[in-house]
């Protein structure tokens, strides 16, 4: 009878924008515009940036409010999403109106699916404070919030109005974040890039014990070249309804559900590096990637500060974990395994990998892990 | 240093499908697939459908639950929306399981806002029951839930997978339901279709009456003449991402407002009604709209069985009306205001009504409308 078409077409700018705090930087004043705005952050950036981001919004012609948030793995729930809808109501947002993210990957996650929902969706700004956030979960289209023991059940996909990166943010983030942040570059290191890999050995250790601010100029090139893989790389499907064969996915196959049991006490990005571990060394039972690879990438994330062994990393994990990616994925496992450093490829069936596999790369995982490892949250096994 | 481009092309059927329950009606099962899915109703439509719905869903190959949410005005709500998803998890439904509607417009709502919820989106089908849902809440992108006392203030664009209009569900719909259906149909009519208009004085208040059963293939052809106008005109700015000016919007200025201060008690379509004889009337005063024609508006309406008066249409609700409007319109009243039966323009200034224009128009809507008017509501004014 009748066939509706749907089309839409959107386009965002990720910019590097260091000290955007600077009373006289333009970026975030130039980005909120004329419009009301609603600021939301959480307690420790706002313990640590509260007092220059509040003289900094006061200076502008608009009618800007900072909302604080509760916001930690554990609130990151569509309680926290209603919570900012509710602020965002108070304050008046009209349709054209802005929320902002200042703050982590969960402050991002938060604010994307609150601005996806009020008045059906209006504008949100990322201003992301983590490495985690400033390389992953704050530049894209995806925001997701746990629900009821599943992570990222709830979400959207809302592309951002803008996203401002400030690597001197990073200053003031503890080591284990910065490592958790370094997890994810090296990701995208490890499936596209074997420059920025040879680069992460160079600098990465550095990086991390420096805050970002040593050597010089590194901290934003390691940036600016993973933000642009990976934005690349979901640019072709960013609405994922294309395909469910992502590369960036490598390291999001077992690392959910490790969070999960860990009761999010392993943070985001040592999951990722745990997953990441896991999943090279089936890459080597099932004979696509060298031995020798495998432990450049066991030691260069031991270099980085991340975990490359838990005791959650059991058979049943693993089973359970395809398992539920699997529903996710519509059927398909789509592990992404390396085939060399900078090269991937997809597992797409389940049955490719079977029980004897993951026994074996089990059995392997501990031996090539077992050197002198005490994770920094306790989740290590030491020699 | 990057711009993103972010684009999504999506297309659905709205097909007319009269008698879908019957157990060799292919539709619903062509459209089900050999997915899982969560069929959502309400307690009402259970009664009346459930056994006919379950014997159908029955003889499908994949899994289907039903799930009797209690829906109304006052619970569509987050909470409502909330529980589809834990009905959904529950379930076990997969990124691309289904969700589906069977109900009125609220379960439709409802559905749609949690359906785009879950794992970031996943697909929906609409089969509307009643006649508002069917030519209007349940065809299109929109979903929206009341939030703190705003109507729709949280919600989402997400095309339905498939529509599939039956109109033989409307035989059960009670008359003041079928009303509010009407109100909107005459909409359509009112701002595109000066024959959809002669056609509604025709045989509109036979289909009331007949519950849309006579005269024969009237029904069908009233619903999918409407149908075919709110797409084409939604079709070119679906997501209301170009322009906030839409035809489709005549009648939903001051309803709304009506809505929340008679607590739910007015129907949408009584209001929507209202609000076409409000601004009718205030077309008459701006000078766009002849008399004759403002009468045989009123006299269509009280034909079709909705109020065309009610104690609630004051000065002050109107400028709170207008002002919350030109709020959701970022700036712009854009009014739509009828210039002949057919033909609308918009008046984009809150300024070009003034308090004066607006009183007259009261006292002539008072005139007007004033003689022996029991809305079916009580919120009819008698002469």
């Amino acid at each position: 009878m009748y066939r509706m078409h749907c089309e839409t077409s959107r386009h965002y700018d990720v910019l590097l924008t260091p000290r955007v705090l600077d009373p006289d930087h333009g970026a975030l004043a130039e980005a909120i515009g004329s419009r009301r705005a609603l600021v939301v952050t959480d307690p420790t950036v706002d313990r640590l940036y509260g007092s220059p981001l509040i003289t900094y919004l006061a200076q502008l012609p608009s009618v800007v409010t900072v909302h604080v948030a509760d916001l930690s793995e554990h609130s990151k729930t569509m309680a926290s999403v209603i919570d900012v809808c509710a602020a965002a109501q108070r304050h008046g947002l009209g349709r054209r109106d802005l929320l902002v993210a200042f703050g982590g990957g969960i402050c991002c996650d938060v604010v994307s699916v609150a601005a996806s929902l009020i008045r059906r969706g209006i504008p949100y700004i990322c201003v992301p404070t983590t490495l985690v956030a400033q390389v992953d979960a704050g530049i894209a289209l995806k925001g997701g919030v746990n629900f009821r023991g599943t992570k990222n059940y709830l979400g959207c996909f809302a592309p951002p109005h803008r996203v401002l990166l400030d690597p001197t943010l990073l200053r003031t983030v503890p080591a284990p974040e910065l490592s958790s942040g370094l997890a994810e570059i090296l990701k995208i290191a490890l499936v596209l890039d074997a420059r920025l890999f040879d680069r992460l050995r160079q600098v990465g250790s550095e990086l991390l014990h420096s805050g970002f601010t040593s050597p010089p100029g590194a901290g934003e090139e390691v940036i600016e070249q993973s933000v642009r893989l990976m934005l690349d790389e979901l640019s072709a499907n960013c609405y994922e309804d294309a395909v469910l064969e992502r590369l960036v996915d490598f390291g999001h196959t077992f690392s959910g559900r490790l969070e999960e049991l860990s009761h999010y006490q392993l943070r985001h990005g040592e999951a990722v590096a745990l997953d990441m571990a896991l999943t090279c060394t089936l890459g080597v039972e099932l004979g696509l990637l060298a031995e020798r690879e495998l432990m450049e990438v066991i030691g260069l994330l031991r270099e980085l500060g991340l975990p490359t062994q838990s005791r959650l990393c059991t058979p049943d994990v693993l089973f359970e974990a395809m398992h539920s990616t699997t529903a996710h994925r519509d059927g398909a496992l789509n592990l992404v395994v390396p085939t060399t450093i900078g090269k991937a490829t997809f597992v797409r069936d389940p049955l490719d990998i079977p029980g004897e596999v993951v026994d074996r790369a089990l059995a392997r995982f501990a031996t090539v892990t077992a050197h002198g490892l005490i994770s920094t949250t306790g989740h290590g096994v030491p020699a």
